[in-house]
């Protein structure tokens, strides 16, 4: 791409090292920014910067948080012997919006990844396990995506603190709610076959 | 949805006002940002504040550049008789990348389009006018999207101009390069047939 305007290339590059924007997209967005005031650029810019000097994460469970206790982990009512381990943000988002978990969570950061050059260190897994040795934790849900890197770092996890007395469970894989069964991978049709559970279980859902 | 950090939701808030940017693809992109080094999101941030404080727009053809007279006006190579009437700057690369042209450009910052609240005095057609009024131009060539509002304003502009004695031509409508006939939509391929060129003159092309 030519450009006639360096100020405009840089932008446009700037803009095309966010994940999944292209150039054309970029120049698409940043020249919507153009035609829009001076000031829709001024609040994103602010927020984004804003965001990125003054993050913080809750020292509990490491979620992105305004506080140095996050929410859920300062809430009283919350089990929090009960803890879910997930990879980030988005995952605690999810859960929270189907009001069927009452425990705590613990935000990995990520998940082991050697292609990606993550390895144990760039998460938060030590925090975690120190958690667990002190005595405070009931049971661990793993809750990662079950990709091998996530269950690379479930295993990983559970080999550090399997001495510990502790309960560890995963999240329940299997046909979504919905969903026709001929559609289904063998590998996700062949787990909810091995892990069915009993039919007056299923009745109480919801 | 329910965000733990405000700080956060600012953040995603403004990124999912770029066009075509749901909540999610928003959250994807902060996340993003936040798991790079701040230095990424400073200079995102700030070549974006850098283009909308100090952008310019040539003073003939006003397409965005960092000079006063745009690269395109000011090379005396180029043929200022011939003026290419397009939309946006997109356009202009568009073209210069087929380095079949070698006229000058008339960007007019969008199209008429009451749907959307833009009327001509929106768009720097007056500059135009003026531009043909003075006697410089020899031929405008409308190269606007083939759309109501493209030709709504081509004809807008045509009105203006028609008594000045100034050839006026818009770029050829015709089944792509490449192409499928079985595919084509009729209206195009009915202007194809319509506006067909002696097969000569299809061979000298390229």
């Amino acid at each position: 791409m030519e450009f006639s305007s360096k100020l405009l290339e840089n932008a446009v590059y700037e803009m095309s090292q966010l994940p999944g924007v292209g150039k054309r997209t970029a120049l698409r967005l940043v020249l919507h920014l153009l035609k829009q005031p001076a000031s829709q650029t001024g609040r994103l810019t602010h927020a984004l910067n804003t965001l990125r000097e003054e993050i913080k994460f809750c020292r509990n469970c490491h979620n992105i948080s305004d506080l140095s206790l996050c929410e859920i982990c300062s809430n009283p009512k919350r089990d929090n012997g009960l803890i879910c381990v997930v990879e980030d943000i988005r995952d605690v988002m999810a859960i929270e919006n189907t009001s069927q978990y009452n425990g705590l969570y613990h935000v990995l950061g990520g998940k082991i990844s050697p292609m990606e050059g993550i390895g144990p260190q760039d998460l938060t897994i030590r925090s975690l396990v120190e958690k667990v040795k002190s005595g405070e934790v009931r049971e661990l849900i793993f809750a990662m995506s079950s990709t091998m890197e996530g269950d690379t770092t479930n295993f990983y996890i559970y080999r550090q603190i399997q001495d510990e007395g502790v309960k560890t469970s995963t999240i329940a894989r299997g046909i979504a709610v919905g969903d026709e069964l001929e559609y289904a991978d063998e590998i996700t049709l062949g787990r909810s076959i091995l892990h069915r559970i009993p039919f007056e279980t299923s009745l109480k859902a919801d």
